[in-house]
């Protein structure tokens, strides 16, 4: 009589053997158009013998970082990265207590900084992110995940992280799907990350970058420097660029959240056989943020009104998430 | 009495778990200096507990192609490409047959090609390799690696890939480790056949390339178009360069073939905690080629004195390799 309950289980699963294994693959995600226009691509494209069926290496799944991935308000969390960085150089530079664009960031005079406009950025991410090699710049990238906390959540940047699209790229992983990041976001700011915070493996992030050279260090060991010049910026049309000259394959599954990511759905879905293309909307004022066609940061406009012509999954980040990011630890 | 035999080696295999497995991984590898540097390597850092203990993400492998992974000679076999396409591309050409350099080619006057000199062979490049979708251009790769012939060994171009790498790629992969392509040639011509012939898929080849632009075809569909521009020379200080950019770890075992790929070497040998850099040395003139400091085609000088000097695994062709090409079929 003890063991009745075990042979019990034992029946049901030899009778019916997939009812074990019905636990749902994304359980943050309510149920409604988006998840199930996720769950029926995934079921078609893997039944093998099925007319939509994709071979494994052919399965290949780019995601956009900022807003996709993780949340990209106030501003881009590279920008808050680079911002803290001149506040941590600030002591070995002391002449930028009287130079602009620094001196207006070291007060806190947001309007000096505004005033220095496009330059000041450019000045600002220089110094920040160049002038030194590959390996101190992930030094610096590592400690800064370490501590720096977001203003209004008050939380690591890299703990606000979408729970539900964690659930999407373990689910596509176990389906056996390849899942990259293409992201406007620097590629060496990412990469140092991204395998722990995502499971994605640092060769499987394409993003922007500026130029490496490679010299011979004082110490005679072999060194990459970073340099002061934008070489490629995976942005917009460059995103196609980039999947094609990273990955060398065209996806079939893409997920972005703002006119960034337009050209990278559409290089996507103009492939052969069955694709998916996906939008998350910014609609939660309240748990996230809520913006798109006026927003200065991943304006959503001429990709929101694609999206419903063509009939791409857009995410009602509202109605759809049950929660927005991982619980606290 | 029947049953006895596989009694016996029931009995065996049960006793000794590993005798059967320890078919040779390597079996056209001569016993030698070259094969045990390898197999101890290999051993080495997949040794869980021991002091070289790698982690499987970590063990990143990367080879040069030409003239490491098949036959570079009498020319790179991307040159042997572009000129066949010229022939191909002539009759829609009908101007070629009074403009050089293509008058040279179209006719077989080396000397007059020679005398065109880089602008020439730029031109060809820039016919050949660009004013095309990518979709196309692959297409043409992948119909010449079909046709086109060694003028040697009269066998594909494909067909003269060596088989002791073959083998070594198979055993790496089969110990965790992620094998990368990182070569001089061009990505794009290196892409389409590599899965089939190598097993390496196309995110993990990394080459030379020419600017892409996408844009919405006359079709409405959107394209990536191949520009006659350099955009990346994945050469010399290039190799490090490019395996930081597509990869983003360093790698931890390196195989090459030429000065081309001594920084690759270097960078690679650099890293903490124990490292493998290789190099083919072409000795065998009977069965493929013999070349080093003096060759104008895969040189080999300054980084066979650095392998000489540090102890690099030096692969002797003529004495370490049974066999060169893979038995036709």
């Amino acid at each position: 009589m003890v063991l009745a309950p075990f042979l019990a289980v034992g029946i049901i699963a030899s009778l019916c053997p997939s009812a074990l294994a019905q636990t749902d693959p994304l359980p943050s995600w309510n149920e409604g158009a988006a998840k199930k226009s996720i769950s029926d691509f995934v079921v078609r494209v893997t039944t093998q013998g099925g007319p939509d069926f994709v071979a494994v290496p052919e399965r290949i799944a780019v995601f956009d970082n900022d807003g996709t991935l993780w949340t990209e308000q106030p501003y881009y969390f590279q920008l808050a990265f680079a911002l803290d960085r001149i506040k941590a150089m600030a002591p070995q530079h002391p002449e930028w207590k009287d130079k602009q664009p620094f001196k207006a960031l070291l007060e806190g005079d947001k309007k000096a900084f505004a005033a220095a406009g496009k330059d000041g950025l450019l000045q600002v991410m220089a110094v920040t992110h160049a002038g030194m090699t590959i390996d101190d710049f992930t030094k610096a990238v590592i400690a800064w995940t370490e501590t720096a906390r977001h203003p209004r959540f008050n939380r690591r940047y890299t703990e606000l992280v979408f729970q539900p699209m964690l659930e999407l790229l373990t689910y596509l992983r176990a389906n056996g799907f390849k899942t990259f990041i293409v992201s406007g976001g620097g590629v060496e700011f990412m990469r140092p990350w991204t395998e722990r915070v995502y499971g994605i493996s640092p060769e499987q992030v394409v993003g922007s970058s500026g130029e490496v050279k490679f010299r011979i260090g004082a110490n005679g060991k072999p060194e990459l420097l970073k340099i002061a010049k934008i070489e490629f910026v995976d942005d917009g049309p460059g995103k196609p660029v980039g999947i094609n000259r990273f990955i060398g394959r065209r996806p079939i599954f893409a997920f972005g959240n703002s006119d960034g990511d337009l050209q990278m759905l559409q290089w996507t879905v103009a492939g052969q056989g069955l694709r998916f293309a996906g939008l998350v909307h910014h609609t939660d004022a309240e748990r996230e943020y809520a913006y798109d066609r006026e927003s200065k940061v991943g304006k959503l406009d001429k990709a929101l009104d694609e999206a419903t012509a063509k009939g791409w999954a857009i995410v009602d980040m509202k109605q759809d998430w049950k929660i927005i990011f991982p619980p606290e630890k």
